[in-house]
Order: C-alpha cells, then structure tokens, then sequence
C-alpha cells in the first residue's frame, strides 16, 4: 500500500508535493545513468574544442567520468532518492570531486537535451540488443524448422484441422517473423541515429557548439537539426520504439498461443522444459506453461504503453514537464521485451515436440484441398472441383500426409521452404 | 539499464526464467500485503467455525498474524525478493512461528481466491480513499466559487472569448464535476463489494466452507456465487475501478489545462503556490507550472494502465498466469490517481486569482449573446436576432459584465449557481 | 479507396475544408436522430410555459416534430448530406412547415447543450437496450446450466486439465457474469441520469428556462446543475458508458474463447448453431466458427474506442469542436456491442453439448485435490496431503467423476451452485 | 440509431447472424477494390505462366478485369451489400461476363491471400500518398520559415516565456518533423514491400505457383516466404503503418496546438484562414478555429484505432475470423491521416502571422539566460551566472530580441537555421 495512500488527505505538505514532482524519476534514471555519463564527457570535450573549457579542466571531468562510470559498473556508486535524478547526481559527483570545474560542464546545455541524448543512446543500445536476440530467436527457430523438416502436423485455421503441413513450415514461419521483425527494428533504429545535444531546452544557445563533431564522439550517424524538432521527438521516437518491440512481443504472443493451446491434455503436440513449467498451490496433479503464459501476456505492457505515451504528447511545440512520464512507459516496454525475447531461443530449443501425436491429428478430410486442387488443375472449374470433393468428404478416410506435404510445391510451402533465403537474412542482420 | 539487457543473450538459466515469471510481483504484493493478512485470519477463523481447524489452532493463527500486520506497519517485517510472493511471505512467518500448525490455514483454499480476495479489499480500501480525497476536493472547490462568486471572468470555448462568465461558475464546474466522479467511485465500489474467497482455484472444494460468514468479517456486503464468474472477475474488476479512477484524473486533466494557460504571461490570471512551481537548469528568469503539467500528464498512466489490462484479458474461462500482469497496472494507477488527488484541495486553495486581470479581459462584443437573446425574447426569431447583433458588432464598444452575468439567471448558470445543491451531494458522499 | 486519397494534394479548397470538418457527422446523427428530436419539443414546451413562444407556436412545433419523428420512423425523411447535421435538418424541417415560427425553438439553446442531451437519451437507451439482452443472455445461460446442472466436464487452469467440474458450474459463470455487468449496466444509466438542456455552450442564458420541468418531460431524474460541468461531461459520459460495454463484450470473449477451443476437434465438447459456422474458400473439409470469433473479436472495437476518447479529451475547460469526434467511437461501440450481446441468448440455447466427449477427458489424477483436502480435513497440514498425494498420482486411475462433484459442497461450487441466488438478481435487474 | 439497437432481442434470425458476420465488410472493400483487381489479374497471369490456365482465358480474365477497373473508375460499378464482399464481386463479374472461365481465377488461391495481397498494395499506396503530403507540408513549413526567418517571437517552454525565438525557427521545426516523419513513411513502405500471394490459406498449395512473377508483376521488392509467416503478418503490418501514420498526425497535433493558443485573443500571434474558423450558432461574435481543433483531435483516431488492432491481434498462429476486424481500424486511419494531412500545406501557406504582436511578447527578463550564457563563457561557472543573472532580472528591463536571436548561433539555432539541410532531406525523399 502506497504510503500516501494511508494519509490524512486534504493538507499537503511541500514534501509531498516535492515527492509527486519527483515520482520515480531517480530510479529510471538508473536505466539512462550510464548514457547521460558518457554524453557528459561528450559535452565537456565540445566545449573544450571551442574553446569554451580550459583542456586540462576538460580531461579532468572526462577522468571523473569515467571513475563514475566504473564505479557505477561496479556498484559502489547508488543512484536512489538522495539525487532528485541521474543529472543531480552527475553534477554531485563532479563537483564533490572537482569542485567549482565540475560545474563548468553545465554551459551550454540544458537538462532538456541532456535527457534527450542519454534517452536516445539507451535506445539505440536496447534495439541493438533487441536485434541480435531476434536474430538468435530466428535461428533457434530455422534450426527447429531443419531439424524436423517434413513431419507432419495439422494445419489449422480458425483451430480448426485444415490441411496436413509439417514441423518445418511452422518453425520456419517463426524465423521468417523473427527476421522481419529484427528488420524493423534495424531500421527503427536508423530512422532515431540522431545526436540531440546541444539543442539545450529547444532554443539553441549563444554558442559555437561544435555538435557534429559532438555527435560522431558518441557515434551518432548525423545530428538532428532545429532545436524545437529535438524536443518535439521526445516521446514520438520513444513511440516507434516501442511499436518495432510490440512487434517482437507479438510474434512471441502467436508463439505463446500455440505452445499453450499445443501442449494441453486434448492436443498433446508439446512438452516444455520442466524449468519453464510450474505447479499449483492446492492441485497436486497441475503442471502449467506459465513461461508460455506469461510471455503471451507481456505483450500487453508495450500495447498499453503505448497509449500511455500517446495520451501524454497532446501538447503545443516545447518543452513541458509532462514529457517526464515518457520515460516510465518507454523503460517498463524495453525490460519486458529484452527479458521476454532472451528466453526465445532456448524455449524453441528445449521444447519436445511429440512427433507421433502430430501425425496421428490428421485425418483424411484434411486430403480434401489437395484433391479439389488436383482436379482444379487438370481442367476442372475449382468451383466444381471443391463441390465435387466436398460431396464426398466420407471417401476420404485414410490421410497420406507425407505425400500431401510433398506435394506442396509453391514457393514458401512444406515442399519448398526456402530456408536458406531466410537464413541469408538472419546473416545480413547479424552482420549490421 | 536493466541487468538482462546487458547480459549475453540465448542461452538462459534457470535462474532467468524464475527471474521472469516472478517479475515484480513480490513489490507489487506490498500494496496488498495488510489485505491479505487480513483474510488469511478470516479464512482461519472461518475453517474454525466449521471445525476444519482447532480452535486454539485458529487463534494462535490470528493472534501470529496481527502481530505480522504489527511488525509489516512498524517496517520491521520487510517484504522482498526473499520471498516469491506476498502469500510465500505469510506462509513462511506462520510456519516459522507456529510449526505444522501454521500450514493447517491453507486447508480449502488457493492462491487464486487468495489474491483475488487481497486485491479486491485493496481496490475497495482505494477507492475509499479515493472518494475521500474527491469529496475534499469537492469542497476546495466549492470553497473557492464561493469566495469570488460573482466576480466576472471571460467564459471561453475553443479557447476563444465567448460571453462573460464568473469564478464562481468556473470553480462551480469542478465541484460538480469531483462530487459526480466521487458518486460513479462510490458506485464502483458497491459494484466490486462481493467477497471471492471460498472459490479456491475457479471450482470451489469439497468442503463446506462458511463462505457467507467469512465475507461479512471482511465486511463484504454479499458473496461472488459462481467459482468461475470469481476467476473471470480477475481483471475485469480491476477495469472498472481504473474507469472510475481515469474519471478523477480526466477532472484534473481538465484542471491542470486550465490553470497552465491561465497562468501563461499572455493571460495571466492566475499564480499557484510557489511550491507547486520550479525553476529552469539554464533558465533564470523561469517559473515553470510544473505540478500542473505533471497533473495534466498523470491522467495518461491510467489511460494506459486499462489498455494493458485489457490486452491482458483476451483468454478462455479458468485461472492463466497471464492473469499476474493484472496486479501492475491496477498498483500503478491506484498510486498515481490517489497521490494526484491529494494535492488537489491544497492546490485549489492557494492558487491565487488575478481577479482584476480576468475582468479586464472582458470586451465589448462578448456581450453580443446577450443581446441576440434579449431581441429573441421580445418576439424575434432567434436568427434574426443573431443576425442584428453579428452585423452590428462594432457598437458593442463597452463590456458590463456584472450586468451581463446577473441576468445569467438560467438554473446553474452564473446568477443562480445552486451550490448549496452540490453541497447536499457532497455532504450525501462523505456521509456514505 | 477514399477519394480524397486519390486527389492532387497541397491545394486544398473550401470544399474539401468543409468536407473535413463534417466528417461523417451527419450520417452518425442519424442515431441521435429521434433523440433530438424529443428534446426539442421538451425544449419548446419549456420555452411556452415561460412565455417565451407563444402557446400555439408551441404546439404547432411539436406537432411537426411528432411528424417528423414519423416520417423518420417509416423512412421517408433521410438524413444525408444535404445537411450539414442532425441539428440543421430538424431545423430546415421546422422552418420549411412553420416558417419564422419554426425559427423560436432555437431561443435560449446552442447545438452543444442540443447535442450532449440527444447523445444522452441516445446513451440511456442504449444502456436500456443491453441492459435487457444482458439479462436474457444470463438467463439463458442459467437454463443451460439447470439443463445438464451435474454433467461432469474437466475443470481447467491454465488450459490444463484440473479438477473434475460441470456443465453447470461453466454456465452459471456465465449467469453470473453477464448479471453482475448488467449490474454495472444500470448503475452507469443512473450515474449519467441527468438533463444538460438548458446549459446553451456552457455559460447557461439570460432566461429563466424551466430547466427542472423539461427534464421531467424528457424522463431525466435530475439536471446537470452547472453549465461548464455539463459541457465537460462530453466524452467522459460516453467513456464510462463504453467501460460497461466493454464488460458485456469481455464476458461474451471468454466466451467465445471457451467455444472456440471447446469446437476443435481436438477438444470436441460442442457443436455450435449451423447458421454461425461457415465453409471456407478452399477448403471442402472446413467448418469454421466464425460467429465465436467475431465475436470475440468485437471486444477490441470497444477498447480501441475507449483509447481514442481518452485521448481526444486532453483539453482545457468549455466547448472545443475536438469534442465532435467524440460521437464515431460511441455510436461504433453501441453499434458492436448491441448487435453482438444480441446473439449471445440463441448462441447458448442452441450450442450442443458433447457430454460423453465431456465426460470422458476426466481422468483419475484429476480426483488428486479432492484427495488432498480428505486427508487434510482429516487433521493432515495441506502441504504434507499434498505431497502425500503428488506422490502417489500413478495411483488415480480411475474418474468417478460424478463422486467428485458431488462433494464439492462449498457455496457456489458443483454440488451448491445457488442458481435461485442468480436468479433473483436478474429478476431483480429485469424489474428496474 | 442501429436498426438492431430497436429489435425484439434474445431471438435471432439467420439473417441478423449473416449481417453480424458481413459487419461492414463490403463498405470496406471498396478501399480494397481496385488492389484486388489488379492482383486478380497477375495471379491469372501467374497461372498461365505455369499452364494452369490457357493462355487465352488469361487474356479474357485481365480483359475482362481491367473493364470493371474501369467501370469501378467512372463509377458505373458499384459495390454494395449485393455482395458479401469484394472478393465476391470479382468472381461474380467474372462469371457473368466469362461463364465458367471466370471461375478458372481461383485456382491456388484462397480468400486468405486475396485479402493480404489487396490490403498490402492499399497499404503501399496510402504510405506514398502520405509521403508525398508530408513532403509538401515540409516544403511548405520551410517556405514559412524562409519567409519570416529572423523574425523575432517568444520561445516558450512549459508555455512560459523562455527565451527570444524566432518564426523561422518554429516553421523549421515542422519542416524537420514532418521531413523526419517522411522518412520513417519510407522505411515502413519499404519494410512491407513484401507479396503474400500464392500462400492460399497459410500453407501453401500442391502447384508450383511463379510467385516471385508474380511479385514482380504487382511491383513488390520481394515475396513473403513462409505461407503462416504471411498470415501471421495481418494486422502487424497494419499496425507499423498506423505507426508511421501517427507520427504524422501527432506533428499535426502540435502544429494545432500551437495555432490554437497562438489564436486566443490573449496571445492574438496568428489569424487563420477564413475557410479553417466557422461561427457560433448562438454566439455571434465568435470565430472559432474549428480546422486546428479538429485535426488535432484527429490523432486519437489513429491511436484508438492501434489499441484496436492490438486487442484482436492476440491469437494462435493460422488464419481466424477475428482478421476481419483489422479492416476498418486500418481504412479508418488511412482516410483520417491523408484527409488531414492534405489541408496541412495550405493552412501553413495561408496562415497570418502577426510579427508585431509576436515581437512585442518579448520582455526583458527573457535576455536572462543570453547574459548567463555570455558570463559562463567568459569564465564564471554556469551555477555562479546563473544565479548571478536570477538575482537582477530586475534589471533586465528592455530586450532586444534582434540581437538575442542573432547571437543564437549553435547548429540548428535561430542564427543557423540550416534550412538548405532540411531541403536536401525533403528533395531525396521527393526522389524516392
């Protein structure tokens, strides 16, 4: 129960309100801490090539930084409720440190810009990251389509048993979705390479600040130009973050969905790791997929942080201090999905799939699309083909499902998956 | 950052995936963990009754968990990570105190009705609060229309000067506004007051469980029937109660865009209280709304937070472990409306009004309805009327507005704001 | 592909300007239609008892509206694009029969209070209207459950298999659920139970309008007492109004959801209505329940609805013409869940139960609960009966199903399921 | 009001079934229409490629095609509930005009892949529509920006008066956004450049279909691989798009708010165009800015709608039913976004700024943060300036913004506005 929750309402206190306008801001600090540091030292060496800062003062703070950023690594710096956020402390550090030096960092920036650049670092970090862990999702998925190539399972649509497929194709289809995904997130990535920095609190300054050489420092592709569309990104770019992980997140949902409903008593087609599967409080019996469960339903923390940041950015052009309640949504979003989507690949490595009772699941009315298609092809209308077969569903009573999928010769289908293309993705992927 | 982004990806632990599935319940069970103790002794007293457990069993039960309710208020029994969960925790203190005797309180239930029961007195227990602190703000505001009741201020739609109006109108407005939210809050919690436990895991046991007496000691108001309607309300529930909280938030929304444009220099009509306004890093001549604008902001979480929930929510009847992500964003909308709302009453009272400011802001063609009115109901046809006025817009050189807003004689409108009628409503919800 | 997408853009015209801004306002008036209308004779009425227009100009404007509303009823007045809304169409008819008489009714109203009154008898008859359907679904899912009250089936968590359970305690969760929202249902009627006529656009009128009498005329229980308030209940009405659809849409998804895995052939415990499965294009062999889920679908079309009204309402006090758009996603929503709560009685009475098929997925380890409560009823600590039985599951071979439910005797559960209970509510509900 | 909203419930017809499942299907399809011929088309072609169909029925179906194309143009065919939807329409048009021919079209495809393929080309076309009006409004912004570029007007921050800007630094801003916007528009075209054709109901079919011909006929980059990969990307792809789509109108959104308040008599900084502002209908003296506020309200529509598509998207893999909803979302939004963006250009084109007023709105104190630059610079620390100025704002009694704004001279800044940068962003996107 939240402590306020227990006052006496109606008379508030400074520190209360004090307590409000800092919310959580200290503790996602923590997730941008070590960005802002390094964009720190990327602040002070600009100013020191303008002239701005003394050389020998500018070593001095980029040192400090660094011992913070170790220490921070290390753990023996905290960021907690002593700081109002990670810029406080920074300052703190420094000048406890350098004493009226450290402070000489703060000319020409603002804390606008400052949250900007060390936000747009985190994310960069955490689609690279997103990236390479979709790119081993799609291969764990590519080695389990190979690995059982062309056995046969049903293929369902409205979960109804429609026509004989294999193993190969639904894995494949993961590693294809993983890909496409890894793309867009490839690409997000690209379209938000922009260096903020220097555009101070949406106005520019009256300073010669080098930021191009500034943003090559921190390894940003340009830098973004007018200062009021450096503040007026802030939330929008978190948006489409966000939006490529919704797309990690519901390709893990379909995953999910299928692994849930696969491995119950009535389907029987899976067996998940004993690890990703628990038992119950009161039934001895129960063992359930809640790994499965669960990440089917971390989906939704993006979905609804989305809105969240949507309902946030109804504003005019500058800064607001609502634009500090982007940054719960967009952190909440990226742990879920980088700790949803590193359990991917091990989850499709170690799920047994039972071979024997995919197979026995078809039946020889899934023959019937193959028949109409067969008597479509040697002239008949496929009107009356499907009418034909349709009328005699009950002759098809035995199911040859390795001659179906055989058969399935179009492009993409069990005959011909094409996993070497895909394959060829994952590599240029992983190769960025 | 968080610790798994930086970790090598694709291949997990154990470790990890307890990590994941565990997630932050253990903190979220914080704001459930009185509730649940609360329960647990009810259940214990309940299996009592029934001769389940021995009565001395039950009262060393009792008297162990009002010592934890004593020691988790003090802060001297800390829930964390030690623990899987807030009901881990009970278990653990009971058994540790009481031996074998500790664990005979699980007897004919589970974890599910557990928790649903702890979130339903914590969702009851807030939306207590919360109608308090509404019926508070009720009357701030109330308060507020009285001090200044007919002092002209121009009344705006589409942000454009429309006819005169007066503070007491506008104040008027939110009272209305907070005690209707506080009626729909105190309805919500009529709706939700039907206590869960007794249904174990969704089919109820095989025991004669007291339920209806164990739900009136826990001051519900009736039982939930059906084992499965309890597990379906998980979630659904918690939907209902963010509606009613979103309403509070949307009144201060409306609030706070208020009173960050009325406090802009072009405007200027009103000043909040220095402590609810903050200074710029890089600008000294700033004093920024900040209070407001995180006000504003705050009404997103909870738009967010019920999107989750329903994304959440797209499953088959029977308890799932997606059903966890339920707790998070009920916690964080509970937290960020109650905290909202308390500062309200303050804020209202110690904003100061430019009174002279709002009335210079009155022209001449704003009286331009009036008119158009008066012709109409001496026999004109209001298009006529309208017309007359529009086309001689000019004339209307001099603005009276205490003339204009004491003939605003229309029940509610500014000559008869009925106050003491909202006042009944008011006293009616704090008598509740 | 709309027209407008095929232009030649960045030259616009007044026309398309003017397009924009009607959007599709007329054609969404066509449901608030009748509504205006009513109100508009309320409102002449008012303004005759006043001496506002004369008795007999009075009496001939609701004489033509009667007509109106006829002519409306049998199809032969359209509401199209020759008007620019609802509004002016009553108008243009008034003036067209009455001439300059018809012009009087506008005195002491603007379209905003004409609008949020007609889009509130529009809401309480559509709270009205599902409110009914709400009661017929739940009665009739207690006829199913009384139908084959003790036919056992499996209870599931998780989609696993749990404990043995009943076709009667599946839909009496239903009976319940469905109630307990129609509950909601009328407790959000009586919350937006209150006439806005008379507040003009949000500054009330210099006229003594009878506001108390019309909206006794028009059926309300109370007037929205302040004018500001009443315009910013625009939209947050409609949100809590679609909060309770949404909870008629999330217990026909669980539904739906249950159907849905309860048809597949895996599973095969129910064979849906002919009429609401369908074939495929295809495929000769597929029977699809398409009517499940679309209606399960359909439950998004309110979320997404809900999403879109919160975030057009970030905006400061008074009328702004953003509140138009407030009106698709209501009539949308209405629409939805109207025609989908419609379907859900005949779906439940004409579903056929599979009680072999039912009967026969309970196997012997699913009696391990009940085993574990004996022996922890019997004096054993649950954790040891528990264990004790985890232990020796091979052991269970063999389902007495029947034995089972019959001793689940907690209120609620199999053996107690209190239908009388549910029955009185929805007699209740159906009464108000 | 809906038709159904007034019938009897609780009993159905087959017919109120059949007109749930349609929903608005058709109405839908005419977005689609067009894209569904020309795909028609190229798989007849595909299937002549491979001898599935005589190369002359091939020629007769494309002729026969490319007729309805035209009579669908000039508006001779219409689209209506004769049709379920269409796809129907098609192969009715075929058969009519080809006999049994017209049937011959829909070997190896099914519904599935129709619907994909068609709504995949509507997506393309609506994504360059967009781009094209986002490249307009670009150039346009930047002409303003051209236009007024020193002009000085106040910079805000939390809507406060910060610091000297300038007109050209505002218009830039736009122009960087929606060039910015433009840019993620083109990587989301190029992302689902991608034929699904020839993947029939998600697994393929038993013919060698030419699908990388028949790609290339439709002018796609590539095809999707994997049958399921291709279902499963229904309504993610839809979902990016919306993405794309809402960072256009969310640049749209902060324009509006910006003319909207820069509108107010208050700040009185802009006049819009008569067309964009309409009267009161019972206020004559008001000109409201309905355009700005209806298209910033607009935003919420693409929102609600990805909320929507969300929700319906958490399903297992394979075609369902459920798709069908993510028709209107989509259609909903695109109409939306290219009917709003198109008026943008020409509401910043005609737009009047008031330099004067603009001008005038800058006081002293706002030179404050200039000084306190100029002192850091020149040695003092930023916190010792800072401080410094803030304790003679007094002082601070005339500005001179010219000078202010000159001085701004940090990248991007008012006195290095970087347009010609801007530009080439905005030529390379025209190219594309």
């Amino acid at each position: 129960m939240s402590r306020l929750l227990w006052q006496k309402a109606g008379v508030t206190t400074d520190a209360e309100v004090m307590r409000f306008l800092a919310g959580d801001d200290v503790i996602l600090d923590r997730e941008l801490f070590p960005f802002d540091i390094r964009a720190t030292a990327a602040h002070a060496q600009g100013l020191a090539l303008r002239g701005l800062l003394a050389s020998n003062d500018a070593e001095a703070i980029v040192a400090a930084l660094q011992d913070l950023d170790a220490e921070w690594s290390r753990g023996t710096f905290v960021l907690d409720d002593r700081f109002e956020d990670g810029h406080s402390a920074i300052e703190s550090y420094l000048t406890e440190r350098l004493g009226e030096v450290g402070g000489r960092v703060h000319l020409g920036r603002s804390r606008n810009d400052q949250v900007l650049v060390a936000t747009r670092l985190y994310m960069i970090h955490a689609l690279d990251t997103l990236r390479a862990t979709l790119t081993q999702s799609a291969r764990a998925a590519l080695d389990r389509a190979r690995r059982d190539e062309m056995a046969p399972m049903p293929g369902y649509t409205h979960l109804q048993r429609a026509v004989p497929s294999t193993v190969g194709l639904w894995m494949a289809s993961f590693a294809e979705s993983f890909t496409e995904t890894a793309e867009l997130v490839a690409m997000t990535r690209r379209w938000i390479d922009a260096c903020p920095l220097g555009t101070a609190a949406g106005y520019g300054v009256n300073l010669p600040l080098p930021r191009q050489q500034v943003s090559e420092t921190l390894g940003f592709a340009r830098i973004v130009i007018n200062p009021m569309a450096a503040q007026a990104s802030r939330g929008k770019h978190e948006l489409q973050v966000l939006a490529a992980m919704w797309q990690a997140m519901q390709d893990i949902r379909r995953l999910a969905w299928d692994l849930s409903i696969f491995s119950t008593a009535e389907f029987d087609f899976v067996r998940m790791p004993p690890e990703t599967v628990t038992g119950s409080s009161i039934m001895p019996n129960k063992k359930n997929p809640d790994l499965a469960e669960l990440l089917r339903a971390s989906c939704a923390v993006v979905g609804g942080a989305m809105t969240e940041l949507q309902q946030v950015l109804s504003l005019p052009s500058g800064y607001h201090r609502d634009l500090q309640l982007t940054k719960a949504p967009l952190v909440r979003s990226v742990r879920v999905t980088c700790d949803a989507i590193r359990l991917v690949p091990d989850l499709l490595r170690r799920t047994e799939f039972k071979l024997e009772n995919m197979r026995r699941a078809i039946d020889g009315t899934m023959m019937a699309t193959d028949r109409a298609v067969d008597l479509a092809a040697s002239g008949m209308s496929f009107r009356d083909a499907y009418r034909q077969v349709g009328d005699s569903l009950d002759s098809l009573t035995s199911a040859e499902p390795e001659e179906s999928v055989t058969a399935r010769v179009s492009p993409g289908a069990c005959a011909d998956l094409r996993l070497s293309e895909i394959e060829s993705r994952i590599a240029a992927l992983a190769a960025e």
